[in-house]
């Protein structure tokens, strides 16, 4: 405790520095200039089209995460507010997405919201943690062919997930494997009208979504080609306004389905489409979040909920990180990211959400895409998506009984089939044929397993590739001549030597040494870094060249490596600055 | 098994060519010529004197095991034959160890002696499949400073385990705190006999020991020295039944504590000494291992004895390999030893040694030493010492009877304590502090928690630093002018870049590349490697810096680098071979 207080005292006071409280609290960057004309109708427009895009969103999450409609709605605004405070990149979108809700549905079990509910405080307490101890690094464990894998795996995930709302099926299974076999064992019992809807809506939404992304690629780099391709007026609003409709494509689809079910409540008395059906109207009260719970008579503890995790409760956190960062990253133009603060403030976003029945979220790539593409300006444009939610709360759910739930199914479908990597698959090949293993093993994993522990999979064979790379260095032996004719063997380790690879070395070096009998010459020029097991390696080897009476040399060792492999040896080091010495010395 | 069947048939293959054949049977190097009397005559000796250390050294080892003190005889002389045939070290001395059998205590927790059977059983074939395999790099996990911590805490162990007979109680407990705390608080219940005939016992055993090694140090490096120092005959025979004496120690004090224990009968009716007591005679039944047994009308079936072992079933054939393997590098005067052909022999040895009721050993480090300084001159030596111990087995075991159990502890602690590995603290600090650490972690984890999960804390905590390594690289920077006054930054990252130091590097070089706005060269020299990540993180590098016109060059890039570097990214990169190019660049 004597080291811990005045450790968390230094980190409070570094938190709190004046420098420092521009980066903790980027409100105060661009709050103060927040005046011009086009800048606030620029943020109203991102705003309101992204909070468009978040209500089916929020619906259609919250169906993922095994949870009731209202609450993906509970989960998309108070984050929002928040993320205006501290968020430090205008375009992320913070709420549900897809791949948290996902993961939130593997740990919970599609228990009870309050696991939900807890998991989200949790969450945003680790990510805090994790932003104020600087652990970000955490993050970066996670490879590219690890993480491509498992969004991979988790698209197809979904995909399949969300099929059974296509096709009108109710079935059990969280992996892959279990999910798919249920659909095929009870594929009779499909609902004729939710496929075709669901299906249709999927192709329209896929089919605008390639426009849409056609069109925004042509304009990518606006500050480069904004002024090259002059259009009239007509055409320029003409495009501004067909861009918003293909934004806003999933508002629309879903109000063009529920007109299609409410209408065919006139032909049936009851629809023939699974609906969403009733949600509860109003804004959820603010409480805190249940540590334990009781339901009728059996009661939850705390310790129970957090066990029922399992490793959920550090994957849900990290790959909700993961997202952020990564959004964050994509739009950031080369520019480097504060990730540390973008952990502070999903985790504050988490935390807040807890105490209004949210389930765990994070700045969601589709939506900060369209975010970005509808011209936001600042981390303000939250607020109008946040009040829309709100107002949809209050004012809208009873609408939302009409809604096809094979309709919000169609607008992940769409979102998210997009997401498996097959564009990463031959260029991770041709850069190296094990990180394209790993990718699918990471791939296979999360298909075969829950996705938390795909995931860890994927992560430990990669480290254990680093491990062997550590432990088997290269190593380049050449006979070479001295000027006067001398033959000598130079030796070069391509990298540092530690424990792993100390033995392997030294036998490498005493096979051919032995065998040639010359003079050896160890060229350190690559060894960085060294440590006790290689150094008292290197011992045995100096004292059995000078039992052999076969002269030794280190080339170009650095301070640090020398004073280490002196440290365990009183023996003598013979070293040379440069490789022409060594005829000097012979 | 299509990729298997073939697999297998070319390693048997290999293992059965000819030229091979005489690695892996070492017997056909030097049987041929094994006729020289002088040869014949330090075998024998070496032999008979090791041997002697071997029956007081077995009946202890099979105390530490937690079984009948035959057991300890059983293991001691079918692995001596097959070590002749197989092994590559002539002065290992194979048979029951202490770390070994500790470590089959914890894995047994003491139970019925089938467990430690069937543990030996299942060793050898997992060191017979390591070494066929070739999975002899896994040693190399284990660190030397988690080695050091390990071996000392097993020390203070074993010497708390034997203090409980040295001072004649009887206590459960495996961890070093239970044994410590049950010792304590049972301290008035000491027998004072046997306290005082053990401490004097150790008192005689350590001197004998200190003296011993003295004489022996003044003699290493043999070939240099003998010829220096005439010495006349008479000194040289008293300097020889001197030196086997102290060699003998061990037998000498078991006799002289037998005959005070024989004799202390006439004034006592039951001895005051806690003796040995019935050793059953004869030699064990040779008979398969017991893959589960029945106890009455319990049975025990095979897999409930395996999962048993937990952690025990990896690490004790794991040690028992470190162990010979680091045997016989001690004594390999630097040459390099044949590790795959000691993982087979002592995997055979184990096997062989679980047919007669033997438990796990390995090369011991103690006795080997002994069969070098009594001159040992082929593996021959190991028939004189098995000889010995059926010699024993057959007709003194009714003898054994009135060892006391004081007297076997003496002789464990008076070898063990000397393991406490003190010299290595400092060079261990001085080489490196991290390393310093994680030598105390694991022997505070030893000491409380049982070894083989200690020992696995080292080598996790361990691998950690490497990743950490791994995952911060240094990075040089400096600005520097061309010859006609250019400024230039110049990046020089130390080692490899993998995927968990990618973005690092990247946010980095862009910090530091954004505030000086001057064309940047990244110089790979030390970059032997690298991977999809750490590609996708330079593309995005490089489209950053096309952005803001800023020019980058990468200097010295190896050809396997740059061929993955530029499969995920069509951009063009701009190489230079010598940073005198760059004049011509800008």
């Amino acid at each position: 405790m004597k080291i811990v207080i005045p450790w968390v005292q230094n980190v409070v006071q570094k938190t709190f520095k004046k420098k420092i409280l521009y980066r903790r609290l980027p409100i105060l960057g661009w709050l103060p200039n927040y005046n011009k004309k086009d800048v606030i109708i620029g943020d109203i427009i991102a705003g309101i089209t992204v909070g468009l895009m978040m209500v089916p969103q929020g619906l259609a999450c919250a169906n993922i995460a095994g949870l009731a409609p209202q609450y993906g709605l509970y989960g998309a605004f108070a984050g929002s507010f928040v993320y205006i405070i501290f968020g430090s990149c205008k375009d992320i979108s913070m709420g549900p997405t897809v791949i948290v809700s996902l993961l939130t549905y593997q740990a919970t079990n599609g228990k009870a919201p309050e696991y939900a509910i807890l998991l989200c405080f949790l969450s945003g307490i680790i990510q805090l943690l994790m932003g104020i101890f600087n652990l970000g690094f955490l993050v970066d464990f996670i490879s590219g062919p690890v993480s491509s894998g498992f969004t991979s795996a988790m698209a197809l995930i979904v995909t399949a997930y969300q099929a059974k709302d296509i096709l009108g099926l109710k079935l059990p299974g969280t992996t892959f494997v279990e999910v798919c076999y249920n659909i095929f064992s009870h594929i009779t019992d499909i609902n004729v009208w939710d496929t075709v809807m669901g299906l249709t809506s999927i192709a329209i939404l896929v089919l605008m979504k390639v426009f849409s992304s056609r069109k925004s690629n042509s304009k990518t780099l606006p500050v480069a080609e904004t002024k090259s391709k002059p259009t009239n007026k007509i055409q320029k609003v003409f495009g501004h306004v067909l861009g918003m409709l293909f934004n806003c494509r999933n508002a629309l689809i879903v109000v063009l389905c529920s007109v299609i079910a409410y209408w065919s409540l006139k032909f049936y008395e009851d629809s023939p489409f699974t609906l969403v059906k009733d949600v509860p109207s109003g804004l959820p009260a603010f409480s805190l979040p249940p540590f334990g719970f009781g339901n009728g008579n059996e009661t939850t503890t705390f310790p129970e909920m957090v066990s029922s995790y399992g490793s959920g409760i550090l994957v849900v956190p990290l790959l909700s990180l993961l997202e952020d960062i990564s959004t964050c990253k994509s739009f950031a133009n080369g520019k480097s990211v504060d990730a540390t603060q973008e952990m502070i403030a999903v985790g504050l976003c988490n935390v807040v959400n807890s105490f209004v029945h949210g389930h765990p979220g994070s700045g969601a790539m589709a939506r900060s895409a369209v975010n970005r593409r509808s011209g936001v300006r600042t981390q303000m444009a939250s607020l109008y998506t946040a009040l829309l939610v709100i107002i949809a709360l209050l004012f809208f759910t009873s609408s939302f009984y009409y809604i096809p739930k094979c309709c919000l199914a169609a607008i992940v479908i769409a979102a998210i089939i997009f997401m498996v990597d097959v564009k990463a698959i031959v260029p991770m090949w041709k850069t190296k044929k094990s990180d394209f293993w790993v990718g699918l093993a990471t791939f296979i994993a999360c298909l075969v397993i829950p996705l938390a522990a795909g995931i860890m999979v994927g992560v430990v064979i990669h480290l254990l590739f680093i491990l062997y790379y550590a432990s088997r260095p290269e190593i380049y032996i050449e006979t070479q001549m001295t000027p006067c004719g001398k033959k000598y063997l130079l030796v070069t380790p391509d990298r540092f030597l530690v424990f792993p690879s100390a033995e392997y070395v030294r036998n490498l070096v005493t096979k051919h040494s032995v065998s040639q009998g010359i003079p050896v010459i160890i060229d350190c020029l690559h060894i960085h870094d060294s440590d006790y097991t290689t150094a008292t390696a290197i011992r045995t080897l100096i004292s059995s060249f000078s039992t052999r009476n076969q002269p030794l040399f280190f080339l170009n060792i650095k301070p640090n490596v020398l004073s280490m492999f002196k440290a365990t040896s009183s023996d003598e080091f013979v070293i040379l600055n440069c490789k022409n010495d060594i005829a000097s010395v012979l």
